[in-house]
């Protein structure tokens, strides 16, 4: 690019290029400020005002300033959209123990089922400087996401339920695979009229799962028939209703995929309301494989999602982006293969 | 006490009387280092021989030192014996929602197993300096309890699990009286065979609910039956394998009380492998009332511990500690009212 039209983020105020490499000093000339300012706002000390606090901001981004040096603390952040069911234990336990091999502390919080946590968490999280950020079903905003970056914390999204920017670091499951090996295998034991209890469709990974059980039923030939999908939220209760809905109509499907196995659960309460044995009436497959899946009658086919996996990919991510590794920066979005467990809770369609 | 035997807890190099009014001077003089020196051993920086943070330990311990002044850093440490089944995550919710309002951040960490966390847990915490500590159904060694008081740094543990020093913070649930209603719920129901599934004997909480049992029967004037009393760990595969062992029997149970609810769900499964229906053939009562209690088929009548009502109490009584509240001080050994829940697995035994 020639330097006829030079703009503020590749130079400097005496025209040299200084993307990235900004000083705090060259921060705090650019914003009118003390360095001792710009570096008040870098740690969200509260004594400053907002409107110093905006522009100093806007100049780092304008500079595009990262951090340099190590952190002054062995933390990393877990943040949850919400602490609900065994799912987010099992991404406790595996980000737990990843953490506790390279000698970090995990810091947990929520945000209170806004998809977004606050600004008072960010603050906490600036002024305790950890080493990364994971982010579970939940994501940050643009400002939140470049506050971090000049900060030089990175993070990563878990299982991301949304559209994120494409340079958002992200660990996922292949759930457009687990969609269609659940609904296959239920085509393999016979079943021809399969219904589907969905997550809420505003979420990407319900999508993916939904479109897997389309594809299954194209690739063998049958019908989708849209009277057979009904969608949710991802709770005992919904599957529980939406189940009931499915179950009580004229022509019921003879086995059913849900969207994860709190929503089988519920399909099981239906079923049982319903005087339909499991699996003779009605098979049933689950998603997530939680530790519960195993211990209810009859035990529980699911589509296991590695979690605990999940987490601990994250969180190596996200030490990889700390530590500047090539490796890492190389594959920032990777989807973890789901697979299917057998047990009793499906089988062959009874000829009715 | 007369000064005629002076030692050294009560009286300073110069004879004064200074327990807890110690200052930092004053233990690098007895200690015969440099105050920067004691400053390290207290942050838990790790440039110091091992043998001379020894002796400034000593010397803290000796002169009852307690550190002073704000902490720096508004977190509160939260330590799990073992990160396992929504119990945890009960726990994790009840504390992250006192400490989100208290503006404290948490850091969360397993003890893997062990029932006490290792020293490299314990410097981190002297590093961080939290608030407080939480510790959940684990304990510290006394060593362990004197670092954290000379640093000022409150603890109290959720659940104790076993016997502690009389001056340790604890919150639990009234595990006596909860084994008694369970129990007393079967005898009005017209059990009279009442088997028990008890937690592990080496855990207080067992006893105490085991105890609540016996109580039950000895009010009702029913004999107590050791044939009817088998007891193992917390898990689902504990309260299958002993569920099995008590149904078997020639004389067998119509009612079965579990120490806790993943128990139950194995005698659930037991019974399912024996052709026993619930709670037909045989009733079944809980303890804990996870949310998987409401989900499974029949839903699990069970007692009711306020898991996350006791990590909220515990994580105030350790703010109050930390601010030095005297109605703190006066109260921190409570016990928060178990309840029976209800459900399906309970009826009056068939007439065999």
């Amino acid at each position: 690019m020639p330097y006829a039209t030079p703009v503020k983020p590749t130079a400097g105020p005496l025209g040299e290029p200084i993307r990235g490499a900004a000083t705090l000093a060259d921060i705090a000339r650019a914003a009118g400020v003390s360095a001792s300012t710009v570096s008040k706002v870098l740690n969200a000390k509260g004594d400053v005002a907002a409107a110093t606090r905006e522009r100093v901001e806007a100049v780092l981004r304008e500079y595009g300033y990262r951090r340099r040096g190590p952190r002054t603390a062995p933390l990393l952040d877990l943040v949850f959209h919400e602490l609900q069911s065994a799912w987010s234990l099992e991404v406790i336990r595996g980000a737990e123990k990843v953490a506790q091999e390279e000698g970090l502390s995990l810091v947990l919080s929520q945000s209170e089922g806004r998809s977004t946590p606050g600004q008072s968490w960010l603050d906490g999280v600036l002024a305790r400087r950890p080493t990364g950020v994971l982010l579970v079903l939940s994501k940050l905003e643009a400002a939140q996401c470049r506050q971090l970056t000049t900060r030089g914390i990175p993070f990563a999204v878990i299982d991301p339920d949304g559209e994120l920017d494409v340079d958002v670091p992200t660990v996922g499951a292949t759930n457009w695979q687990g969609g269609l090996t659940a609904t296959r295998h239920l085509i393999q034991l016979g079943h021809r009229r399969i219904g589907v209890v969905a997550g809420p469709s505003r979420m990407l990974c319900s999508r993916a799962r939904l479109d897997g059980y389309r594809a299954a039923l194209e690739t063998a030939g049958l019908r989708f028939d849209p009277k057979l999908v009904v969608a949710g939220e991802f709770h005992h209760d919904e599957g529980h209703r939406l189940g009931k809905e499915l179950l009580r109509s004229e022509d019921r499907p003879t086995a059913v995929v849900a969207g994860n196995d709190l929503q089988a659960l519920g399909v099981y309460e239906a079923a049982r309301e319903l005087g339909l044995r499991i699996p003779q009436d009605l098979s049933v497959v689950g998603f997530d494989d939680l530790p519960v899946a195993r211990w209810v009658g009859p035990p529980l086919t699911t589509i296991r999602q590695p979690l605990a996996e999940m987490a601990a990919a994250a969180l190596h991510m996200v030490i990889g982006l700390a530590r500047g590794d090539e490796r890492t920066r190389a594959a920032t979005r990777i989807e973890l293969a789901t697979e299917l467990v057998v047990r009793a809770s499906t089988a062959p369609p009874s000829k009715a």
